[in-house]
C-alpha cells in the first residue's frame, strides 16, 4: 500500500457535523470494524466491547442523550466504544484460554504473564482500570477513524454525550459496561455542514514535535 | 487506496519486543509523524506535544525507566507522547488565532467556539483535564501505529514505563508535559522475537461486538 495513500485519505477525513443518510455498504462497515479489532490493548488484554447501532429507533433514542447533534440520526451507524467496569481473574483466565488456544500453547506457559494481568487488577482501584480500559478505546477509536477515511466514509469522532443516558438506553450497565466515545459513520452532507469545506487546523510542525 | 491492504498491515504488525537497530528511511518517518499530526482530537485542542526520540544516548538513559525493555535502544527512534499538564485560556487563544489565521475568518467569529473550550478548562480539574488529554494521544498513538504498520515499519506501544523517570531525563516536567505513552519504532528482530511467529489473538467476533 502506498503511504501516500493514507495521509491523503487521513487529511481527506474531518469531524463531519451533518450527514446525508446514505447507506454504506456492508463490505465497508465490515472492514472498519475488522480494523477496529485489530487494534492493539494493554497486555492484549482488550478491556472492551464494540456496539454498533444500525438501527435508527435506538439512534433516535440516544439522540437527546447527545445533545441533539445530527449526526447521531444522519449517519448510517454509529459505534459506541464502551468500556468494562469490573475487572476479575475470571477474565484474565478466560483470555490465557484464547491466547492457549490460538498459539496452540499449554496455558500454564502463560502462567507468568497471567500473575502480571492478576497482579494490575487486584492492586488497582477500579477507577484507575476504567480510565486503564478508557484509554485503550482511543486507540481502537483511532484504528477506526483511519479505516473509514481509507474507505472513504465519513465519521464523527464524539465525547459530547451523557455516558449515563447512552448506557440507559442501550443497557450497558446491565452488561457491565459504559460508553466511553462514539464514532458516526456515514457520508457528508457538503451543503449543511459548514466544515466540509473548512481548511484543516493543526499545529505547526515544529511547536507539535520535539526533535531530540 | 485498498482497504484490504490496510487490513493487511494492521494483521502484519504486532507489538514488537525485539529489534534489529536497523535504520528507518527519513520519508517513512516523516509519513507517520504526518499521520500523528492528522489525528483528531477533543475539540480539535491537540493538548499534547510529540517527542521523537533518535538519539541514541538520552534513550539509554530512558531505558532503566522503561524496565530495561530492549526495543527502547534496539529500535531506531522512541515517539514520546505527552500530555500538557497545565491549561490556560492563553492557549485557547491561541488556537483561536490558529484556526482564524488557517481558515482567514475573524477570530471574533470564533468566539462561542472559545469560551466553549474555555469553560472546560475552568471548570474541570487539573487531574481530570489531565486524563481528558491523555485520551487524546492514545487517539494519536492509533494513527501512528497505522500508519507505521503501512510503511512496513515495527513497532511498539508502551505503557509499562515509569513516567517520572522518563519524564526528567526529557526534562518534560519544566516544558509543562508528562509522558502518557512511547512508540518504539524500528524493525523486528525475527530470531530473537518470541512474538514474531506468534499468531495474534483478538477476541472472537461475536463476543468482541455487539450488533444492534
Amino acid at each position: 500500500m502506498e503511504s501516500t495513500n493514507l495521509i491523503k485519505a487521513l487529511s481527506w477525513r474531518y469531524a463531519t457535523k451533518r450527514m446525508n443518510g446514505n447507506a454504506i455498504a456492508d463490505e465497508k462497515l465490515h472492514t472498519i470494524l475488522e480494523a477496529i479489532k485489530l487494534a492493539p490493548s494493554s497486555l492484549g488484554f482488550t478491556p472492551y466491547s464494540i456496539l454498533v447501532i444500525k438501527d435508527k429507533a435506538i439512534r433516535e433514542k440516544m439522540l437527546p442523550h447527545c445533545y441533539n447533534q445530527p449526526q447521531i440520526v444522519e449517519s448510517d451507524a454509529v459505534v459506541v466504544f464502551a468500556a468494562w467496569t469490573n475487572f476479575n481473574e475470571g477474565q484474565v483466565d478466560k483470555y490465557m484460554a484464547e491466547i492457549a488456544a490460538k498459539r496452540n500453547v499449554p496455558v500454564e506457559s502463560l502462567s507468568g504473564f497471567a500473575a502480571n494481568i492478576k497482579g494490575k487488577i487486584n492492586n488497582s482501584s477500579n477507577e484507575d482500570l476504567l480510565i486503564w480500559a478508557e484509554k485503550q478505546v482511543y486507540i481502537a477509536l483511532g484504528f477506526g477513524l483511519a479505516a473509514a477515511a481509507v474507505e472513504g466514509v465519513d465519521t464523527t469522532p464524539m465525547e459530547g454525550f451523557v455516558p449515563a443516558g447512552v448506557d440507559e438506553v442501550l443497557g450497558l450497565k446491565e452488561k457491565g459496561l459504559t460508553s466511553v466515545c462514539l464514532l458516526a459513520l456515514g457520508y457528508r452532507d457538503e451543503e449543511k455542514d459548514f466544515l466540509s469545506k473548512a481548511a484543516k487546523v493543526r499545529r505547526a510542525d515544529e511547536e507539535l514535535f520535539i526533535h531530540i
